[in-house]
């Protein structure tokens, strides 16, 4: 132990060091040397935030011998906290402990306001905490008749004396219980203030006394499908529910564009999709806290991401502009509101909400949690990042420039507009393969783990039967009909006689492969047509034009990986895929699936402050290509239309066995192209 | 002329001057020269606002010889304005005309955003225009596929460009209509502005094209028995309607105490309350537009005065900590919010409301607009300044100092519990003589201004009758009694026999002045009763003594002006009021009336920003007197309680004839003093 007044503390992880004097508390040399040491009670023994981990003995990496007396002994508080609540073996209250002599302290990650968090996803990255919404316990100065300031400017007194909260905004719902919560809480009372950077602090809410509940946001991934929402806590970002719902929209219109055209169509049309889409809010985010078992007041933030004209239609914004060139967002930037502006009254009163900024008119807020969540402008490789919906949002790039574009897929990639399509469900087909030899099917269907070849198959699937098939499982079938010569590089069905199996039966002037017959026992008969082979060749051709159209704008002719994002991708066989031509050739270990990205994208952004400034601050970097208007996606698009032939630009693939050269006679087939595709606006 | 390639240019009436290159417009010379010149086109030759009078000739006082081309000639621009809408002689835009020698430019009035408007009320003082909202045409870049920022990027950014306004913030109302008024305007609009001390800059609407109609405000004071409202133009601050409704809150208690029990009793009665003031400005906001026969939507402003109680009712803050001590508010600050978080719907849905600071738990923020509009803060004499309601707000105090204080006066002064008494109103009591050698009464009714010993007195009031007694006149009638010596000092009427007149009759133990029966013709029996006689010593002993604790708190034993504020102080004659002890003794000469001044302080704010700012920071020092917890009120009231004799302490004040030294046998009144005193609380 030194001789002089002064002690040298060292904290670890951070590595931050100091002198204080001696008999400074451990949070008061965190604080002094700006180490990251959570306290929600101010140095009052009541919240247990501030644990630390004294080391004792030689650190010779930090050059200093830390004595047994190091610190204070044990103190009351202390013995307290843990009869009651029990305290880890060798942690120590930061704001109880003082220095006395040279010491090296461990502040565990629990500890940390900016803690970071593993998250659980396949890859590994790390969630660093940085919540907008924060508790703070407070002692308030009592009304004085002769001095008399309002409690509300007390309150706020005491958040900047105590906690150098500056500039606090008085709201109405906050004055409304200020007065109850203060007198009840005898003057202490703990605060929920939401700071971020786009506004000055707020109180969401307050309670009497120290309260320690967590407090909990929303991420929401609004889609025009499905609204599917995240409960997190906003102290570690543990994810306690996730649940999704149907989009209440659905009955004004499919796919976004359709619903366009119903507020075109209908005056108010638009305000009757804000008001089920935000009903939907409500239900949802009610659903949510059930099953996590949390009051709903507990919710004190919600976090949007969504394509453009969901953006729109949950802002009570008219999407007409949307549906026509050149495709103007009444607003792109982020948006920080309260969340009863967007109605959505199930959670706390004074609960804020954040919408994550648009790429473009067509490259929405979604795209730029897939960004967020993916991070491709720190990415040192070259990599495509395909979120694929009834839109597909493509990014490309890395550390030195990021371009995005959306595509029309059209819905045929969630099962829509297939003939014996269905949404991915229990009964729904999601795998196939077909042997190159025999051309006999088998597939599994979604709920059960077997092969329909499998013995005990037809008992294992008996609840639901086999009912369609879905997204991944055309995708796989169309891919296996190729690879098994059923069909020629256009795309054509050939007969059974070309084709040497019964199952390429004729329907009308072309032909169908059957999957499953089940109308013995009054089930589906389960086809491949040539419609379906057209419909999934229009969104394929759609969903590669709009990556070629941003490899040809970055100057490139290949990738160095991929990420498939959404439902979807984290479902599709990236084999299939690339046989199929969805994506630009890349090796296959080189391509991943990031799950649901853009929910992801949304619960980072949920998390943390620092990530919404980094993705707003990086959506503006992003370079932003409108298909369009582009002719070279035409192009890309007609190209793209056949299935990839035997002469594989990329042999190192390998593992993709070389196509067969079938050629069917077509009989002149006018259906390849691009005539038939639907273009907005 | 001078032959270098820069002109003086000097503007009057500011006196600014400088040097500006030959070929700049007056309108640009005046921004670069710090000038305030109006503008709402920006320099495009639409609006007119920037209208100037160059002067030609000789300027000694500014050395300077202006030459007659000075300015460019008179161009086409100003040709087709004079032609369609007529320019004043002499007069040219500013941004039309440009500057080619030396020259002397005067702007008038109604050409500066910062105009100087003089007032109508009998004070000479000149309102200085500053409004938080101001309309601006901007042309906005049209949107690019290529660049897809969203059109409320564009608008900011034109906004910033071209006036300056930074960081606006987007809020729903604005993102509904935005895009639809861009495409109507052909990207050119013209955007009111609002942009206070409070918070960052926000649109409150937004019109195609160059929309030159005014924006009006609301000034609202908001009393428990009374809400008054003007509707005032922003551009020059003239009122176009003044209209007043019954507070609908009357039917939860007539004073502000009995509101408050209200609340205390009934679970949701504050909500019920707040409700019901919140629809009773909406009915004032819709019949004071009609009034004025504006659209309600062209109201973008409103101004709250209001009492502590009133204020927490509107924000919907349940008053009940206002009912007991420390009378602590909920907040004392200005508050800045949109109106629509008050439901005040009537108006734009953008606009936004102001309410004033309060000074204390009972000195509200009507005593703010009445300091803001009286400003004994600017004063060098001594200025008491009483503003009378059910609760009185006096203020006390000159440049140095300014003291505060509320004095419960109860409802007398106002014609309430008084047996004949009655609110001002046709058919009312408010002029009362008595003559000292007859005892003989003559009064006036408002609605007519004969006396009632006039010729056609009863013929000229046969409409309405004469009804009762309201608050000034019942004030004269007590004053004139004890000048009559009808009544004692300590305020008992004496006897027939003791004052010899018949009109003092018997009623129970005491007597009653008879002032007026109509009971032959089935109309009232009009009497001062000795209830009534004890009813406004009571008031006015808490009126004298909350000026008197003020006075004592300063180390003053007289004043050396009064105003009387409010409805009824434009009412009452000083002279009376000074007879009956309710105001410290001061030369009559020194007695002014300032009308409704909380209104006119409401009026002053819903003009300037700069008013506000400063009212804030005076509220900040005034020094809060609380009468409550104050032994020397009680002392001071109870000294109070007599009606002054004839040693006058003020002889110089002359015109005040020395009042009878009267004394009659009381057989024991009980009943003066403070005992009977309904406290607070």
């Amino acid at each position: 132990m030194s001789l002089t007044d002064d002690a040298l503390v060292i904290f670890t992880p951070s590595g931050k060091r100091g002198r204080v004097t001696r008999g400074t508390t451990v949070l008061a040399a965190a604080r002094k040397l700006g180490v990251d040491l959570d306290s929600v009670c101010g140095g009052r023994g009541i919240c247990s935030k501030c644990q630390v981990s004294p080391g004792y003995g030689t650190f010779s990496k930090h050059g200093v011998t830390v004595q047994a007396d190091a610190l204070t002994e044990w103190n009351e508080v202390e013995a307290r906290y843990d009869r009651i609540r029990g305290l880890k073996e060798g942690r120590r209250l930061g704001c109880q402990a003082c220095i006395q002599g040279d010491v090296v302290i461990d502040v565990p990650a629990e500890s940390q306001v900016h803690r970071q968090v593993i998250r659980k996803s396949a890859s590994d990255r790390v969630m660093v905490m940085d919540p907008a919404t924060r508790r703070f316990y407070v002692e308030v100065r009592e009304p004085d008749m002769h001095e008399p300031t309002g409690d509300f400017q007390r309150l706020a007194e005491a958040l900047e004396n105590q906690w150098q909260v500056k500039g606090l905004v008085a709201e109405p719902h906050v004055l409304h219980k200020l007065q109850t919560v203060l007198r009840k809480g005898e003057w202490k009372v703990t605060v929920a203030v939401f700071h971020d950077h786009l506004g000055p602090p707020r109180i969401v809410d307050l309670w009497p006394g120290f309260h320690d509940a967590p407090l909990f946001g929303l991420a929401i991934d609004l889609g025009s499908t499905t609204i599917a929402g995240h409960l997190a806590s906003l102290t570690d970002g543990r994810v306690l529910a996730s649940s999704g719902l149907m989009n209440p929209q659905i009955r004004f219109g499919e796919d976004l564009m359709s619903r366009v055209s119903y507020a075109m169509m209908n005056p108010g049309g638009d305000q009757e999709m804000t008001r089920a889409v935000r009903q939907g809010l409500n239900t949802l985010a009610t659903a949510l806290a059930e099953e996590a078992g949390i009051d709903p007041a507990e919710i004190v933030e919600a976090v949007f991401v969504c394509n453009p004209v969901m953006h729109h239609l949950l802002l009570g914004i008219d999407p007409v502009e949307l549906g026509q060139a050149p495709f103007a967002l009444a607003t792109s930037e982020s948006l920080g509101l309260a969340a009863r502006d967007l109605d959505l009254n199930a959670v706390n009163p004074g609960a804020r909400a954040y919408v994550l900024p648009l790429i473009a008119g067509h490259v929405g807020a979604d795209a730029a949690a897939v960004a967020l969540s993916e991070e491709p402008y720190k990415s040192e490789d070259l990599a495509l990042i395909v979120d694929v919906g009834t839109n597909a949002e493509i990014l490309l790039g890395n550390s030195d420039r990021v371009l995005a574009c959306s595509s029309p897929t059209g819905p045929a990639f969630e099962g829509a507009q297939i003939s014996s399509g269905q949404r991915a469900a229990p009964g729904a087909i999601e795998r196939v393969e077909i042997d190159p030899e025999t051309k006999e099917p088998r597939f599994k269907v979604i709920g059960c783990d077997l092969w329909s070849t499998d013995p005990g198959f037809a008992e294992a699937i008996a609840a639901t039967g086999v009912t369609g098939i879905c997204g991944s499982g055309i995708i796989e079938a169309v891919a296996e009909m190729r690879m098994a010569g059923l069909l020629d590089p256009s795309g054509l069905i050939g007969s059974a006689e070309q084709t040497g199996t019964w199952r390429c039966q004729p329907e009308g002037r072309t032909h169908a492969y059957l999957i499953h017959d089940a109308t013995a026992e009054d089930g589906p008969r389960i086809t491949v047509t040539q419609g379906d082979i057209r419909a999934i060749q229009l969104a394929k051709s759609a969903l590669y034009a709009g990556a070629r159209l941003l490899m040809d704008e970055m100057g490139v002719d290949r990738v160095e990986r991929v990420v498939l994002a959404g439902a979807f991708g984290a479902h599709i066989s990236p084999k299939h895929a690339m046989v199929l031509g969805m994506i630009p050739d890349c090796p296959l270990d080189k391509v991943t699936s990031a799950g649901n990205a853009a929910g992801t994208g949304a619960r980072i952004a949920l998390c943390s402050v620092a990530a919404r400034r980094a993705i707003e601050t990086e959506v503006r970097r992003i370079h932003k290509v409108e298909t369009a208007i582009e002719p070279r996606f035409q192009e890309h698009f007609v190209a793209a239309n056949a299935i990839p032939h035997a002469t594989d630009p990329f042999p190192e693939l390998g593992r993709i066995a070389p196509l067969p050269a079938v050629s069917f006679n077509t009989g002149g087939s006018g259906e390849a192209g691009g005539g038939r595709r639907r273009r907005r606006g």
